[in-house]
């Protein structure tokens, strides 16, 4: 679009800026884009909740577009949780929407004197007074300021969880879209900014070359849907599609990656799902094919989202729990505090270890439920607790590694970089567990999905312990999915797409003259830059590691039993592969070849 | 107070009576003296959702006293479930509220065109239009209603459950109080009544001898404070004080009374709702001592009240499940929808049974969850299918005697005159079974709690199997009760208090010039006239039965293993003792002894 807004809320004023054109070619947008501005202008060593920290919100050049899923923003900041950069991605409308009002981005700035959000329509940007939506969660806030316009709008807000400065809070938009990982919601709360409203947006996104791009798309939208996993899997049991079949290899981690398979994995998969009477509805997010949303009506009647693979298998399998009811409601109550889901999820389950080897004594609940594995009542009390500071709840919401340390056992905590572990044993798939240590914003599966090659078999099947493949692809995904973020997309397009499909789009809507390795290299710059930026926020190398439960301990139980996480002999490949020191630091060439300096 | 309000919803007309003190002598208050205006004014053969039945509310001589419970009110009718008479008694603050602002009693007759409510505060009483909160829940009508004037409101009014004309639909007040047995709702609804708000009541009860009658309150709220059950065991735990105690007895009926113990008690029991952290603090009744109510909060932060031990009991064993969670919501669901939660949690374990059994097929639940012991999502999902008879909840709204007739099997409903068992095996407690089998209003436990004597030893220890004992406690039971109830007292007081204290509350507030015999005699009155209306409705003494199961099959497990129900040896003595025909019916001396006609 062109124009970019920046916020200063100590000021309370905002300017519009150019949008940096020349750096689109070097960063792209999004993600890539809004990193380097983080890294140009934030002192990588302050504080998190400092004003000194920025909050950008940033759309692709391919948000806002026809381009299948082509609708996402991200939101880049130091995070609270890792001490790195943070750059969490999503879907919903809001992004577009935003778009459609005529910026690609706004920086936040400073912090306000009282809690206040930003509103944005075709004629007005301005920060309003929040204090009647302060405290409230994200459906009551909702409500209330869609209640105040009389056209249809988009909110982008946090709940409790990031008010009171949770580190594992989200922001959430359209309600149940979530900016998710690494506590960006915090940051958020620190600035005493509630919401970002946006309002009878119209523009659309210029194209380069509308009819070659609209063919781009029609192809692309082609390969998605007659792929196995975006035209089936997906759109069938939505992500929860994976319960079984991530059991059935061996890699379900259960009660807090004590066991690898759990065995009440049928009564709380994506099938029982359906077959108990939960879902309603799929939902699609903005220009999307997939539509792997689930509008799911709780048997009592409540109606909310979710939840997705991950965060039915943290509050269920993690935390030894059974019952579909309780997992699907702790859901929901994530998306209305505003929490990370799967980091809220770790959390408990790391609560519950650290209970029952007596490192938490009865008499820190205050009457609260015991935690137990399987307890339905502590995953949705402790998650209540948990958003608003009561009692343990306090601890927990620092997430899960600062909780275990607070008890004197770190190493209970499922963390790397202090973000706790998806959904995925590194000891049974051993890309993914690379993917884990070397990921720039903590342990996460959604910046290198090596599930992708090595469970599904896409593009191309590995043995999910076969070390010796597994750098070299990681780095690919790695560098493909700063793209995909970068452009606007999400990354399950990846599974019916290449990255040809991916070049032909975003060359037809921005008009680089770029070719495939001129793409990839964008892609690892991005990485790059987001490496240099952790490491002069002093995170060390020997931060790009696993629990110790997982490389020491091997898998108990089910087909992977036997194994650990072979990171000794990934790791220093990965460096190489990267053109990294042997200790995991760009070197000054590789830095300058990239013209990050 | 001397008056009482007539209410015609045809012409939306309102008279002002005389209170009737010639029957007060007669038929002492509340339940009794309602039952007496419907036995005079209504032929019993009509049907209960017609115009010309009436809907009764009636206090007693001691509500909006000092004396220990002296809040309740009655609500009498024909009811819609049983054919026959209906005096559903709640407590809270309604009933004391409403009799403050003047009135003793309001009779309803004919049907609203459409939609009211009925305001009554110190100056006015009108019908005013109810198209607002029409469809509402409990919650949100009371909140409503609350909000439209500016003084402390008490409201009793019906959910979508009474609109619906479900024949296990309740009137509820102050949020979580029922009169709840016998459908008393649904004939709130058919006369398109949503609610009665009373508001600004500032009146006292006259009362005969002040002094002596507070020298009776003083000293009968010390024998509750001194008694182990009033004064220790129902503030502690509530009515759920009970699981465990009638679990070990061998008589807590699980899967629809398949099983006479459920191995999932301990999950479940009071002490459990306090264990797990639900409970948040005891809340009492008008005027009540005892205190025996919960307010309650879910582990997501959902307040309410309760569950009783029948509700815990009916949704958790009766139903097989030992999801806490699951059963505390189930309860408040009922509340919100306006259920006798009884009848309601029991028309789910009928369904599960006549679906395990095949009776009710997979096709026939509209792709809801299965019907299975255990299910947490089937308890919860089905209750709301009940409340909007959605699919097969249409036929689960008529109650479990109609749904297990509608799929071909009558007996596999537990119920006596077609209303739902209580949470007590008739085959484990003897006398217990012979006063269900005989109340006046169907299966119930509130009418002669024979568990007082049978398991709790008061006024002294009955051999619960015993069956010589029980025809001569059952009918003493029925009249002391009928006395409580008529006086607007609760039954929990019968555990510390005997005939004698009643007596002294009811002298030293009305000047009667009773003695206990005549007192007794007046309860044998209330008796035979609901007896009376019964059999004149149609209700043949054949009725005074139980299920067959309870009959003919044995108790399969614990410590009452081998038992069947005894009524062939106890109901002919019971008519005997009652002075009725070998058949059951009232002979015309004991009639017109009774000066009944």
């Amino acid at each position: 679009m062109g124009k970019m807004l920046r916020v200063d809320l100590s000021n309370q004023t905002i300017k519009t800026e150019e949008f940096p054109r020349n750096l689109a070619n070097k960063y792209l947008g999004g993600r890539g884009l809004a990193s380097k501005i983080l890294f140009d202008e934030v002192d990588p060593t302050i504080d998190a909740f400092s004003p000194e920290n920025k909050l950008i919100f940033a759309t692709g050049p391919l948000t806002l577009t026809n381009a299948p899923t082509g609708g996402r923003y991200m939101v880049i900041t130091k995070s609270p949780l890792t001490g790195g950069i943070a750059s969490s991605n999503s879907g919903g409308y809001f992004g577009a929407k935003f778009k459609a009002t005529g910026y690609d981005m706004i920086i936040f700035e400073g912090k306000a004197e009282k809690p206040c959000y930003l509103f944005i329509n075709d004629t007005t940007v301005e920060l309003r007074d929040a204090a009647h939506i302060w405290g409230k969660t994200v459906p009551e806030t909702t409500d209330i300021l869609e209640a105040e316009v009389e056209v249809k709008s988009n909110v982008a807000c946090i709940g409790p969880a990031g008010e009171k400065l949770s580190r594992i809070a989200s922001i959430m938009n359209d309600r149940h879209r979530a900016a998710g990982r690494s506590g960006v919601g915090a940051v958020m709360g620190s600035k005493n900014l509630k919401a970002v409203m946006v309002s009878s947006g119209r523009l659309k996104t210029p194209l380069d070359d509308p009819e070659a791009f609209k063919a781009a798309v029609k192809a692309n939208i082609k390969n998605i849907r007659e792929n196995g996993v975006t035209g089936e899997g997906l759109p069938k049991l939505g992500t929860k599609v994976l319960d079984n079949i991530i059991n059935e290899l061996g890699g379900y981690p259960a009660r807090n990656f004590q066991q690898s398979q759990f065995e009440g994995v049928a009564e709380i998969s994506g099938e029982a799902l359906v077959e108990k009477g939960y879902l309603t509805k799929n939902v699609a997010c903005y220009a999307c094919p997939i539509a792997c949303g689930r509008k799911v009506t709780l048997p009592d009647g409540v109606v909310g989202e979710g939840p997705e693979y991950e965060v039915g298998w943290v509050y269920g399998a993690s935390c030894g729990v059974n019952d579909l009811n309780a997992i699907v409601r702790a859901g929901f109550m994530c998306n209305d505090f505003g929490f990370d889901a799967i980091s809220a999820g770790a959390t408990i389950a790391t609560a519950i270890e650290l209970y029952e080897k007596g490192y938490i004594k009865k008499e820190d609940l205050d009457n609260g439920p015991e935690l137990k594995y399987g307890s339905s009542e502590s995953i949705l009390y402790y998650t209540r607790k948990m958003a608003y500071r009561e009692g343990i709840g306090d601890k927990m919401a620092e997430g899960a590694y600062r909780l275990a340390e607070a008890f004197g056992h770190p190493e209970i905590a499922m963390t790397v970089k202090k973000q706790a572990l998806p959904a995925y044993d590194p000891r049974a798939v051993q890309g993914q567990g690379l993917a884990y240590a070397t990921n720039n914003r903590g342990a996460d599966h959604t910046r290198a999905y090596l599930i992708s090659p090595e469970v599904l078999g896409i593009p191309e099947k590995l043995d999910p312990q076969d070390n010796e493949s597994k750098p070299v692809w990681v780095k690919i995904f790695q560098e493909l999915t700063a793209i995909i973020d970068s452009a606007g997309l999400c990354i399950f397009t990846s599974f019916a797409m290449q990255a040809p499909d991916y070049l032909a789009l975003i060359k037809n809507a921005t008009g680089f003259d770029w070719n495939e390795e001129e793409m990839m290299k964008t892609g690892e710059r991005i990485w790059n830059l987001e490496r240099e930026f952790n490491l002069r926020a002093g995170i060390d190398p020997s931060e790009d590691t696993l629990p110790k439960r997982l490389l020491e301990e091997p898998i108990v139980d089910g087909p992977m039993k036997g194994n650990v996480a072979r990171l000794d002999t990934m790791l220093p490949q990965y460096y190489k592969e990267r053109g990294w020191t042997a200790d995991g630091r760009p070197t000054e060439e590789k830095l300058k070849e990239l013209e990050i300096i």
